[in-house]
This record gives C-alpha cells, structure tokens and sequence, in this order.
C-alpha cells in the first residue's frame, strides 16, 4: 500500500486504542499496532494495520507513536527504556496533571519529543466532528504529530504545560459529573409522583440550555475576583430558598444527598458575610489554600 | 383608562410581585396592587395601579388575584377567610408540592378557583421571551387567567395535579444547582494552576452543550428500566475513573466535596452488581422505597 500520509504506531487496543488506530486506518495512514493481547488486533489486520511482534517493533516501525493504555505506569512498563530515542510520543491514556508531568520528565530522559492529551470522546465518537481532544507539552511534537491527531477529532493545543491538557480534561469531566448528579437527582423528583421522566426532560433541557451562558458569566465574574457587582440572585437569598430542595426531597421520598455539599458551602459562605455576593465566590472556598 | 383587559390584582410586591405588576400595567391590564410595606407601591402607583388599602379591597377589585408572598403561611394569613368567594387565586408564592396541596384545600374551602404555579425566571426576566412560568391546578383557573398569566413569559400548565407545579419547578431548580455544582467544582480545578477561568470556560460550555442530549436520553432509559442496552461507558469503568477526579483535585489542593456524592452512589451502585448498566440506574438508589 503506498501513501504519502506518515506510518504511525498505536499501543494498546482497548476500546479506544482500537477506535484511533482504525480512524487512522480510515484516512489513509500506515498504521503499526502492539497489544498485549495479540488477538485484539486481529480486526484492525484485517483492515491494513501491521501487527507488530513487541512494543520495541512497533516503536520502530513509526516516527509518531500514540499511546493509549491503562495507566502512566503501564506506558513506562510497555516503552521500557532506550527505544523511543528520536521519536515522538503522544500519550493519550488516562491520567493526573502530575502524572502527566513526571512522565514527561521521563520521556525526556529517553530522548523523545513528548505530546500529553485528553480525549474528550467515546469511543464512537473518534473521527467524527463531536469528538474533541486537548494537548500539551512538546509545541514542536503537536505541530509533527498533527496531520494524523486531526483524524480522531478537533485538535486543540493548550501550551507547553504538560500537566495542562489532563487538568482540563479533569475540569471537563467535572463539569459533565455536575450536571449528570443534578440530572439524575432532578429525574428521581420530577418521577417521584409516577410521571413519566420523559413528559418532564424537555423542560429540564430546555432549562439548562437557558442556564448555558452562565459557566462564562461566572468565570468572568471569578477572574475579576468581584463577586458583589450586578447580582440579581444573591447567595443569602438562594441559600434560604434551597431548603425548598431538601424539604420537597423529603416530602417525596427521595434522597437530596447529590445537592448536600453545596447546600452546606451556601450556607456557610452566606454565615461568613457573603450572603449579598453571587455564588462565584464558592470557588474559592473550595480552594484550600484560601480555607 | 379605559380598556378591554381584564382588571388582574397582585398581592405582594417584593421584586417579582413587583415585576409581575409591572408587566400586566405594560400590557394595558388594570392593575390593583397591596403590600405590607404600602410605599413599596408607589412607583407602580405612578404608572396607573390602584393601590388597595387592605388585601380584602384588593382582592374585592378583580375577579382574578395573583399572589407572590413570602411562603405560603403569609398567603393564607394575608388572604384571610371569606374574601376570595367566586375569585380565582393564582399563587405564584415558593413553596413544595406538599404546601401547595395543602393550600389548595384550604381554598376549596373558601370558594375559590385555585391554580398554583412556580415562576422560572429571575424577576428582571418577567415579560420577556425567556420566561417561562408553570401551573398545575384548576384547569378552568387556568383558561380563565391565561390572558393576563401569558404577560409574564411563556404559560406551561402541567394538568389538574396542584402539587406538580411545584414539584417541577423544585426538579428543574434541582438540575440547575447540579450544573453550577459542577461549574464551580470544574472552574476550581480549571484555575488551580493560575490559568484565567475565562480562557477555560468556553470549552467548558461547548462541553456541556456536547452533553446536553443527556437528559432526555436518561429520561427514556430511566421509563424504561432498563439500564443494560446500547451502554456505551458503563457504571464500573466510570466509578473507577471517577478517582482520577478526586486525585486531580487533591494533586491541585482544591476541595472535590461537590462530587463526592456521586462518587460514592457510583461505586456503591458498582458494587451491588450494576457495574455493566449505565449510570442512569442511579436513580432508583435515590428514591427511598427502593432502598
């Protein structure tokens, strides 16, 4: 098969793995993959992709390898040392902004110029335009590496922090895991009388797309650190009301435990003088060099 | 002033008695108003209210009264007994399911058509396009005050159940404080490391309207019961890396209590062998029956 797009290497076939290396499949690129479980590459053979013997093959067969395995630790146990010397590695397996940063110290040590991401996909999600993944670290390995990153999604570089693409892929999920409780609790209510949830999701999306500008609104707000100017709904008066949420829980039936913690922090933060600011200023509650 | 619009009486006048008012004298409607605190009538007053002495001249004025009173104790001790014969009542006053079934036998008793109803908006929201205001109750209130009750946004009545009203607001109140639990939690991490909330938060809105689907697939999934279909990130691979999150946040020094909830219900859920469902299954742990 002849191609002018480079050969690239995949390292782990799970779900993802496997959901990368047949999106590059797809766009035309020579594609070398390693898996431990040597069967889990069969499908992708079929399709193209040279199965290669162990990870140092595999290594060698690609001037950019993606990594995407189950842990920084099985990254560094998979490379071993001394075979990624001139390559570039662009680790997209799961992981903390610290682990990110010490693998990079790693990575450099055998000589290779390091890229870190975050997917912000499902696995069948890659290679379609919903799909989104951030990096950072090396500027130089994004700007080699990317003809063949774009293929999984939209790729957004966020600076030579290493640790800074895991940060936000954390901070995303958070956000995701915030409106996931308050979907679920906000479902276990609006059922709690035995209608149907579906009569009342379209109100509920309807409601959270009104509220859609109000993550920019309150980042604006905490950068300027002034919480105070132009409030409408004041914490001391949405902290008061909240009780509504934990008593109709009760009357209904139903656990209001996922809304708890911010409760408290309302409470409190209304009890130590914030109760005219908006609810912003939690942020820095939950700051523990500012508790 | 002459007009062929129903004469409409607001008791209450804080700031959204206030802009209910406000609204309906904009439309043209004859606007009788009372307050406790008589002056805070003057500047509707000024735009062509009658200001009733007490609340039973009030309610003598129009044969529709909306109430937006502090909670629904103050409505009936404003209201009073034997005034409200042949009226009908819309009361726009907070309150839970439980008080709103309540309030809704008391004014059977004094002969009065009664519809209940929860104000989505913020007061500076009254009258425009994205408002919406819900009501459940007397179906014959409801058709009667329709009219004057479409001034204040868009009227969603939800059937002649007088707690659902209530319930629904409380619900969609419930999944908006879940997003901005997960919005503050997100942008704590997101500027752990000194990075402007600004440059993060429009990812974090892409992100978050990338999920928006979510809602009302869960709500299908959720009247289906069955949790175990097409599940494409099951309970047991997102429990586990769920850690990450809380990792993350102790890596950075930021507090992750708003999570923590949700990451307790995952992992137990996880436990008690629902790892290979979705997460939507959740909420049957919520609801206190099935416990």
């Amino acid at each position: 098969m002849t191609t002018d797009k480079p050969s690239i290497t995949v390292l782990g076939l799970g779900a993802m793995g496997t959901a990368l290396a047949g999106a590059l499949l797809s766009a035309g690129h020579p594609v070398t993959v390693w898996n431990r479980t040597a069967a889990k590459a069969d499908a992708l053979v079929a399709r193209g992709a040279a199965r290669a013997a162990s990870p140092a093959e595999a290594v060698a067969a690609s001037p950019v390898v993606v990594a995407c395995l189950l842990d920084y630790d099985s990254v560094r146990d998979v490379l071993g040392a001394g075979h990624l010397q001139g390559r570039t590695l662009v680790n997209l397996t799961n992981g903390t902004p610290g682990q990110a940063r010490e693998f990079a110290e790693w990575a450099a040590c055998q000589g290779t110029d390091y890229l870190d991401g975050g997917i912000m996909a499902v696995p069948p999600m890659i290679g379609t335009p919903a799909a989104f993944v951030l990096y950072s670290g090396s500027r130089a390995a994004f700007d080699r590496a990317r003809p063949a990153l774009d293929v999984f999604g939209e790729s957004v570089y966020l600076g030579e922090d290493v640790g800074r693409a895991a940060l936000t892929d954390i901070a995303l999920l958070t956000g995701m895991y915030g409106m996931i409780a308050g979907v679920l609790q906000s479902l276990a209510l609006a059922t709690s009388d035995g209608a149907p949830a579906t009569d009342f999701a379209p109100l509920l999306t309807r409601w959270l797309q009104a509220m859609g500008g109000w993550a920019e609104a309150a980042a604006k707000q905490f950068d300027s650190r002034d919480y105070a100017t132009g409030v409408v709904s004041n914490l001391g008066m949405q902290a008061a009301s909240f009780d509504n949420l934990h008593r109709t829980a009760d009357e209904q039936g139903v656990s209001s435990e996922l809304l708890a913690p911010l409760g408290r922090l309302m409470r409190q933060r209304a009890a130590d003088g914030h109760g005219h600011e908006d609810l912003t200023g939690i942020i820095d509650d939950l700051r523990k060099d500012n508790a």
